[in-house]
């Protein structure tokens, strides 16, 4: 198929810097007041150290309320051919992968440019990207999705005093708004999974664009809106806002309180994830929304004695890589390693791992931002009292943007009573402590809720395992044994959420199909025929099923 | 066996007017303050037309704090033994719907006392409460509630960058806060859908009783304490709390703001419901907790013109006793009939609704401050400009407390512009107005959230059927095609739930084994061994899968 091999944007100087409504490339209106020119930003380039050239342009109030309205208007007008609908959601989203393919190597380059992400890293993430639009147009074509059960009536010695045939379908709640991340351009990005997933049932999106990758997000998003074009849907099913300067978030504010919005997805820090959930709990008390926001996370890493008998240096080099990829800016990242042992067993285990550390390839982090956050959260674990073990023989000048792997050591008394050191530094660093087996239980119950915790143990450790990974359970949404924390397979059985403040919503999934779920609700049709709701979860060929009328 | 068929209480005088905390009959501690009287209140007897002589005693802040302790502590404990808690949970419930059943005369006495609601109808509540108590029984005996899914490596060349085995499991969130309604004292009662769903999970249970009904809430509190300690799961497993007097907000305020409860349940009214929402959202701003309400609801009934011509008095019949069933203090009751017609066919079908009405059995409502609501909710609707129809030739005397049922008429335009009118009047009371099929549906995607709308439709209104049931679907949890609203089946495909005020969480039922996921959030166990997994949520036998330590 021509189009989707043929690349449909050459280069980034095709780039405008405005923001994409109801599928147009949209510049404000003649008779609006030109935007402030605070309202401008520039993407950052982390490894050539400096901001790029392009201005790009916040989404003006008139412009956020005009792609609300598209998306609201669409939704309702497509109601009516709601049976098309899988269809047309499934072709958008397996156009939108092969557009994607055809223009990865310029995709690639504008993300790593703007990101310092290596390429090879957003390969991977590139990949996962393309995996998770093909996965939900499977989906959206299968309409499994709609979870359509059916309660056929008893027979009447069985049946209770109500027996009525009742058939359950998900529908789809309507607009949806996605914030994108800082940290993942593209998996979490634009064309990523909170988007894929909202399309599969059937809900129009409105992107956030993210301000540490405009270039990227505005190239994505006309591969989107073009493909929208091709697959028949209405135009209000995508817009895409620039954000940034001082518009970045009244941008998401005037978003999320637009009656037309019906859910929001977030991924980011815990602040800004806590800031949304709180804006929508003051300002939409008469007409709540669902809010799913994937926070930050300070994830733990158990290792039992034996297993750190017998394999130290294997974890340890685990650990170490897992630990810096991405440098660090992962929400799955490694926050706190306990391990069963002495202080001393703690410390050399802390050592070991910050000269496998420092031998990772120095990279910029994502934003100026983001740089100087990491800097401020160790400072301040540093004065809650735990100690930086000399990552690096040869410290870089200060000038020197590039990131340092940082490893600590703090007492275990110490982290649990201190609540600054629980929390998440995001970043390549890593706390390091040692107790008991119901030290480090008590350690895993007084977490914050997070994604993710490991076990490292061997068959002498069973029973610490064995308790570690019930206290683990309370507090998290994924557990791995003997394995590194980082690394999210797109698959059914994935949870990629867990209790607050990791997430705002503990029974959902950012990823794989039951993502799907969360732009849904379930209704139930009494008496309905199934033939009616076959193609659709709305009446499709009523007639030969209505009682006829007495002539 | 003995017990099933042995009652356990044989008269109402062994009630003691005190909470159970931890399954135990528990009065203030002696070094307490004795409870002020104020906190002392009596039963309605809504048919005996004043209150039951004996006194109840609402639970102390102590005494509140002491249950969410007690679950806490039992839940934390149990996780010990998570792999026996299914035989456990099922057990209990099986036991209990026996213990029930046993004493089913004795309960329908008391409920029939303190709710004025019949006998015949009481028992048609309890078989649903006895089928709902052994569904959840039959589903934590199956463990089918976990919701388990494995995805298994694929094979290389199938594989993304990360290929881990992972196995998603739903797991308890811990103690659950139950509010019990006035209207369902069985169904919704002490032992009803909520109690059953989230004790099927595993999740200790916290009962708020209602002042309405405290009699019959203790004398099934009591059969829940008894049967609990039968079952081998621990005493905190289970506590009543007396709520009333000047102590009914606070006990329902200190339970749902203790750090020990992980979930609220609630069924009520949308005062309640909101007020419970807010207060949640105000005062655990950093330990959220996810609330099922299930509010009010202004139910919608549309006739389209060719049912309305053939089978006006058919319809107008069915509604009738549907409205004035349970004195019209049901949840799922008839708010709204928009028929597809001329002002005089809706003239026409109210004079001909409120002459059936009339004729129902006249009783009293649950209680004096429900009839005053009712009195008051009439006097705003007829002030927003609905007109009452004559119900009845021979008006009683105002002493009289039984309950007059009303039909009002409005014109569509005033429904479309007064959303008093299209509020809930908790009651056997209906406005009913006419409009075109456009209009109708106008009015359906003008309604607030509602559990429940229905459409009559014959074959030759097939085109209105399904522009209407696209507008509910928009609007409500369930619709039913050619039948009346009320009447809620316990079954797998039912949905009682709908969009905002009608429940505080659109994607949630309060009926049906998909209640109990209300109560779970997923986990993903990654490199865990099936087997480790299999009776439980988490490791069993997991020594034959870690790695032996090397010798």
């Amino acid at each position: 198929m021509p189009p989707a091999t043929r690349p449909f944007l050459l280069a980034d100087s095709q780039l405008t810097g405005h923001s994409i409504i109801a599928a147009s490339l949209t510049r404000p209106a003649a008779d609006e007041p030109p935007p402030a020119p605070s309202s401008a930003f520039c993407a950052h380039w982390p490894v050539a150290g400096r901001d790029g050239p392009r201005p790009f342009f916040s989404a003006t109030a008139p412009q956020v309320a005009a792609a609300c309205s598209a998306a609201a208007e669409a939704f309702n007008t497509f109601h009516v051919a709601r049976s098309a609908l899988a269809s047309h959601t499934a072709r958008w989203l397996t156009l939108l992968a092969d557009r994607c393919l055809a223009n990865q190597a310029e995709i690639l380059a504008l993300a790593s440019r703007e990101t310092g992400l290596t390429r090879c890293r957003l390969a991977r993430e590139f990949g996962r990207m393309i995996g998770t639009l093909k996965l939900f147009a499977e989906l959206a074509a299968s309409g499994s999705w709609q979870e359509v059960l059916h309660s056929p009536p008893l027979a009447p010695a069985q049946a209770g005093p109500f027996n009525a045939d009742l058939r359950r379908v998900n529908i789809p709640l309507g607009p949806v708004a996605v914030f994108t991340a800082s940290n993942f351009p593209l998996a979490y990005g634009v064309c990523g999974g909170d988007f894929a997933s909202a399309v599969c049932t059937g809900c129009p999106v409105i992107i956030k664009g993210h301000p540490a990758h405009p270039g990227t997000g505005e190239f994505l998003a006309r591969l989107a809106a073009t493909t929208l074009a091709e697959s028949g849907l209405p135009s209000g099913f995508f817009s895409f806002l620039h954000a940034g300067g001082d518009r970045e978030r009244p941008v998401g504010r005037e978003l999320v309180l637009s009656p037309s919005i019906r859910a929001v997805g977030f991924t980011g820090s815990i602040a800004g994830g806590e800031a949304l959930r709180h804006l929508i709990a003051a300002e939409r008390q008469t007409d709540p929304i669902p809010l799913f926001a994937e926070n930050g996370s300070c994830n733990l890493v158990l290792v039992c004695q034996s297993a750190l008998r017998t394999r130290a240096s294997q974890v340890a080099t685990d650990l170490a890589i897992s630990l810096t990829d991405s440098v660090g800016q992962q929400c799955t990242n490694t926050g706190l390693v306990a391990i069963e042992g002495s202080a001393a067993d703690a410390a050399a285990f802390a050592s070991q791992l910050a000269t496998l550390a420092s031998r990772a390839p120095a990279r910029p982090m994502l934003t100026p931002r983001i740089a100087q956050g990491y800097h401020h959260r160790l400072q301040e674990v540093q004065s809650a009292g735990a100690a930086t073990l000399a990552p690096n023989p040869t410290p870089r000048a200060s000038t020197d943007p590039r990131c340092t792997p940082t490893i600590l050591l703090a007492p275990i008394a110490q982290l649990l009573a201190s609540p600054t050191l629980r929390d998440e530094v995001f970043g390549p660093a890593a706390i390091i402590t040692a107790g008991s087996p119901s030290e480090l239980a008590q350690l895993a119950h007084h977490s914050r809720g997070m994604l993710v915790g490991s076990i490292y143990g061997d068959a002498p450790d069973h029973a610490s395992v064995r308790e570690l990974t019930q206290a683990l359970a309370s507090r998290a949404g994924r557990i791995v044994l003997n394995g590194v924390p980082t690394g999210v397979r797109v698959a059914p059985a994935m949870v990629h959420g867990g209790p607050h403040p990791a997430t705002s919503d503990p029974a959902s999934t950012a990823v794989g199909p039951l993502a799907a779920r969360r732009w849904t609700r379930p209704v139930c049709f009494q008496h309905t025929p199934g033939d009616a709701l076959a193609t659709s979860f709305l009446p499709g060929q009523l007639s030969g099923h209505l009682p006829a009328q007495p002539s």
